[in-house]
């Protein structure tokens, strides 16, 4: 929720984006990871190939950061991929930068990947005994040395028995010379789907990326299926036979932009239904609801609408606190310098205020939300979150490290409300989510991963998981109150 | 609304911040010119005094762009002044930055203006016809030269002189080194408010900037009047005894940051009862409304709240569309490649769209909204405009370039409604503005300026004014569709 | 000698360099400043004239730092004038950058200069008191006030009577939509030279600058004279009949690039002579002759050939220590890390060697080169200065901050040789100077500036200037050992 | 002789620095490859181990745009090396910057490598087929591959095995969490010393490094040699029984800095040599002697001294030409613009010019600085070359792409004087380069490389190595006229 140091936050993903067959590939690809610039702000990059050779940039921040006119007029090709990369709270380097690029004995290869594998640590090591050098501290590099350790002369074959030897979340593009695969783990975590512009494909983890660029929406991409695109057209295989979908719910909850479908549900529209089921579950009096800017605002208007009690604008984000806002000191903050979210005086003064936000990963955010509205003259606030409560750690992308800090892990539901100073507090049930989400499917949980809710994880955890917090952390972080 | 070149748009103003009498002046003035980003995006500057001598860094773009740690470090003083400048189509320079700074022969001066002078060329001819030299083409240059030649040794004479030979819309802070003086003019046509910080004062052109750093609200500078702040406290004087509030009523409809209020009254509050006057005036039969971002999204949960109409997201806009963004080729657009704003297809397919608007200026931008919600699928598209027709050109700091522009200036409802291609077209009504903004003043028109939608100019107009377009325009931009 | 702050330093001044009648004037006036760039690195900036509208751009460091493809194509026009500005020790601000440019009744103005004003304090008091306001503390502005102020309607009258009223030293590009007048000031302190390009007119501060371009030299701009160049042709007036050429000394000595001209002497050539007579005047029994790189270079040839000792590179400098380089920790200098300039030990190593420098300012450079001489194994130092002691304070353009510091002032030469640690130390005479440099002159000293040297100003110097030393320095800073 | 893409140029070679067992190890460093910055401008990098993590940076340009304090500040430990890097005319990447930095089976890995592999290409092929993938289009990379897949537990029986598989020329810094391994190739081809600084160790591809640190220099790393540092202390390993010392000629005629001394011989002494032998083999009766600044001054004041013609500087390089120097059009070229070099008229004018070149490449440049000279006034311009031609490719790191175009290789000297247009030509002979460099060994050629003037190579030469052109060329590029 908030992309700001100070407090503590929900980290987005990665994103990809495609082209196959257009000849302004490259510039459609800009446009593209610039759509799903919310997914990853720590670095951009676009590989483009013209059918014989490579050429590609990357680099650190936006994607308006990475890109000027004339690194993007370097890109040539009429293939290419993107990559959006999310901000750590570490050290982030241009060696970690996406597409990954390497030759290897049949030529070129790029790798973009949203996701994270859960057994990328003991692949990694059985490469290096077996004598593979790493430059980057990403499971990608992994993927690219199991394809080039194949020993098939197709890269189809190639690409197909190393998504076999990987467990966990990958929504990954691969592109040579002459063609674009696309692979989607057996789980399907990640989101991905396929449109068309023209005579041309486009792949693209969220469809709002589509709008963007004008391309028509064709399909999700399945779960453990393998795309091969190429200039005989498009041709779909089952890589794994034992699929079940189960999409990040925080893709619904938080991260995915309000604009996109999932599985052909809006997302906007699903977070309206949480905030209408919330409103259900947990109505309160109060006389203003408002919602923690920018993505519970849509879970406020539902459950708005839900009680009949106006939605009103009590909290207000500035708009422009980025990287390099220098950040007041504890001395200054400690005599009342705000940030970048303000309480508007004028509307909760006096009243009682119902909060929504999307969830509580460390509390300490929540905490000084409640605060900062009663600073400014709530006479109640009553905090209402629009997913269940966060207890069990991510393996498939977020940042494990956090793990013994979830609140929610720690405490129960008045515990919590204690420690965020509110007067009630209440979360959706698991219920609530998957109705409110509206997806109606034959897969447990109907199609969603709910492992940070119910601990149930969809795939196989590997035990030296725990040693896993020393490496970095491929695609999201979860660190939020 | 949209502050990209591609779309015409309704520039922000400049936002000036002080403070006086406070260890951490620069730092404070950091955060409150940040929290005014939003009136100014071309430039950003802070000079400091720490009562003998002056440190100051003016840099072009976004506070964080100007501003590194060194270039903040290296300020230092209990006074500072601050000021960001709003961007426009033409040639942005750092002479033009402010606080401009001068020595003159009672040492040095800095001045921070947000507005424009109407009488600022006529007053430049004669200064130059005695000799003076100009390095920008600043109007605030004018002022410092103004009070450099009075001839008084008191600078509050000096600058009380100076004020009564200027027309037209000011907010001023000017520093010397020992005294920060405020003075507003005699319509009060910009906003500018009072706090205090401890035992420090704090001036800013919105009251979000208090907030941010902890101040309390205190009132609002008077129009026609002069405060003097020194070591021995603050002083009022009136310059003007002629004077009539005449706040413009854009700040209301547009300017403002929601969390601001003027006058007393919320910003946020007053938008969403002119969303309510104008589903009074102007209801229609409709499945969602949807208000275009970021502006108008109060006026539309007003205008939904009223009708029973559910509020939707049905159009997102693009958070990082910055001034690096590169803009898609006439080609690529001609192919739909979109830029900042996307219909949310889900969300309006198949519905009766009201679509909320703060204002139209060319008519361009809108038009091309309404293109957009129809190629979601918006089965009617009702546009509502939550101010009236603006007929005239503003001299008090709008872009006069566009008067000739001014679509309802040529057009009538009907054919503005054809012209953008919406199914029904209102605007609100004049009287529906001053109820909705809930002011109640003695002053003419509740002591609104209402000279873009009526004519009616609260000061004079001086007739070599056709001449002016050629200067370079000071503070504001209406070139908005 | 060094740019080095740590070492101290003798400034290179400004340079100025114009073009009038070619359509490429504002790239020839890249290249002229850039062949300028000894003369000053803290600011470059080009003015030109279309011959109604000004373009012009100015940015910190090099030219080339400040100058790309964009800044430079930006400019337009036929008539051009550039400047590049030396480093100060101090701070360093774009708003010092030059050229200035002004707009005044007439029109715009832009002005250039390399100089320094000895009566600018008392011009610009006078004009303040009068209600003028400064932007700089550059005696440039006071020159544009007072063109501005002049009442002439005629830019010609308004230089002229401008020009009766400064002392000191400047040689002056002003360029106005139409014309670009020259003057250099009564006792030609400063050089400036003109020369032909086809049909256009170019000046420059240094002859190099014509050969970069290849423009044919025509002559130098005589002390006193004013040249009008506008389109019909080239006029000359005489504004002062009290004229006295006394170029400065330093030009020959060490400004100056050895290609460059002055008053139709080369400057390599001058300095071998200076060499030479410097081994008439002190011969010394040694086995090696090396020059203090760069400028002592010629001498050192000129002292080798004379005495018939070798010439050896027995000191080398590194070429990539720039204004980023990041200096060594006093920890690590008293360590033994070295930084610009290192001794050559396989030369010097058990040598009796004959050090040649051009000057001693302060000494401390001086002996740490002895001592690295030593370091490296040198038997004997024999230290030889190709210029007589600089005693006394330049008015023209040289730091008056370091008057206190000159070692010459304190110290008589067996002192100097005992603090430098020198086995011997010799000056050149000034006789031997006059000779070596090869003027032969009317005008007192051979139409030397002798004044650091005798302490007899050609000018009037003013009571105040004690004073000056507070208010920024214009162009130059002799600050060295 | 000119880093300038206008001219062709021999480019300088890659350098490498390390240190190991000094608490400002990353420091020193940053100050030993500025000093080799003259044999790589296009990147610079510093990888340094506190005993157990790596921490690095490397950045594009010169060592003072690739660090700045925050970078250098980030570097921790008591081992360091460091790289630069040669500018090539293609392409430059970050990708290719060095050191390159692993993770492999037993921990980190830092190369910084000065040479070229001429069987790199096999070597690579080989790997590629075993299932190796690649970053770079460095022959370092295969040198990584070759140590991680070597089986041995060992670095140093690692880093043995591996060096037995590679042939051509390299001087290599390998660094592990806790060693330094340094190796030179069986023929030395290029130059690598030891030194000690206290009680730690330094490597420098030139000694001119151990100055500016302190350091005192020790010996050569002989040719053959692994040196392997660690806590331990030194200890020196034979890799190959079969060594032959054959340094770089050119090390001596142009790459190094004349300060520097190799087998113990000093560069400008040896440049100094060269002249006088010059001059003993190919005398003229002429007015001056000048030097190509700045890599042929040494021989042209040996030529000087030996003829007893003087020494004067006929030529002036203009010392700010850089990477971001804009270049003149042809059209202003061809309108006489000038760019870094030019001939000083009042030296050269009527003159009998000898213009003592280090080498002949292309020609083009040569016959440019004839012309010049001309233009100057020179009555006769006899060139004189400080190296024999050059007639042959080099295959250990001078870009083999432009051996086509090598003019001895297709002109015999007469031809050659034609084409530059000088008055005669004449090269310094084999024999004549053996007796100048002073250099009296056992090996065949005195211990040189002779190869590019005889195409007698001291290594084998791999067939396809015609294929080679088309890969990147490791670290040197001979494309002078």
């Amino acid at each position: 929720m908030f992309d700001d140091v100070i407090w503590d936050k929900l980290n987005e993903e990665c994103g990809v984006f495609g082209v196959f067959g257009h000849a302004d590939a490259p510039q459609l690809t800009y446009y593209g990871i610039h759509a799903l610039q919310h997914r990853g702000q720590e670095s951009a990059g676009i590989c483009a190939s013209d059918g014989k050779n490579f050429s590609y940039h990357r680099g650190m921040g936006l994607v308006t950061e990475a890109f000027g006119n004339d690194e993007l007029d370097h890109l040539r090709g009429h293939i290419a991929i993107g990559h959006v990369r999310y901000t750590t709270a570490g050290e982030s380097k241009i060696e970690n930068a996406q597409p990954l690029i390497f030759k290897y004995s049949h030529g070129n290869l790029a790798l973009a990947h949203n996701g994270n594998l859960v057994n990328a640590k003991q692949v990694r090591h059985q490469l290096e005994r077996q004598g593979s050098i790493f430059q980057t501290t990403s499971d990608t590099e992994v993927v690219a040395h199991l394809i080039a350790r194949s020993g098939y002369d197709k890269i189809e074959e190639a690409v197909k028995e190393s998504l076999r030897m990987i467990k966990g979340a990958y929504a990954l593009l691969i592109m040579t010379e002459k063609k674009m695969i696309v692979a989607l783990d057996p789980n399907g975590l990640r989101p991905l789907s396929l449109a068309k512009l023209g005579d041309a494909y486009v792949v693209s983890s969220e469809t709002c990326a589509f709008d963007i660029v004008g391309a028509t929406y064709l399909r999700e991409v399945e779960p453990g299926e393998m795309v091969v695109i190429d200039e005989d057209g498009l041709r779909s295989e089952r890589v794994s036979g034992n699929t079940q979908r189960a999409i990040c719910s925080f893709e619904y909850i938080y991260f995915a932009r309000p604009d996109s479908d999932i599985d052909g549900i809006n997302v906007h529209t699903a977070r309206k239904r949480l905030g209408r089921e919330l409103a259900a579950e947990a109505p309160v009096e109060a006389d203003v609801v408002t919602g923690v800017p920018d993505s519970s605002i849509s879970a406020a208007i539902g459950y708005a609408e839900a009680t009949g009690i106006p939605y009103e604008l009590g909290l207000i984000k500035n708009r422009y606190v980025g990287r390099t806002f220098i950040q007041p000191s504890q001395e200054l903050r400690a005599k009342g310098v705000r940030m970048k979210l303000s309480a508007v005086r004028k509307v909760v003064e006096g009243k009682r205020v119902v909060m929504i936000d999307d969830s509580i990963v460390r509390g300490t955010t929540s905490g000084r939300i409640v605060q900062m509205l009663r600073d400014a003259g709530a006479k109640e606030v009553h905090v209402r979150i629009s997913s269940p409560p966060v207890m069990n750690s991510c393996f498939y992308g977020i940042d494990t490290s956090t793990r013994a800090e979830l609140i929610a892990a720690k405490k129960n539901i008045e515990e919590m409300r204690q420690f965020i100073g509110a007067d009630s507090l209440a979360f959706l049930s698991i219920d609530g989510l998957m109705r409110g989400t509206g997806r109606n499917s034959d897969h447990p949980n109907n199609g969603h991963c709910l492992a940070c809710f119910t601990g149930q994880y969809p795939t196989e955890i590997y035990e030296e998981i725990e040693d896993e917090s020393e490496s970095e952390n491929h695609c999201e972080s979860l660190s939020k109150s």
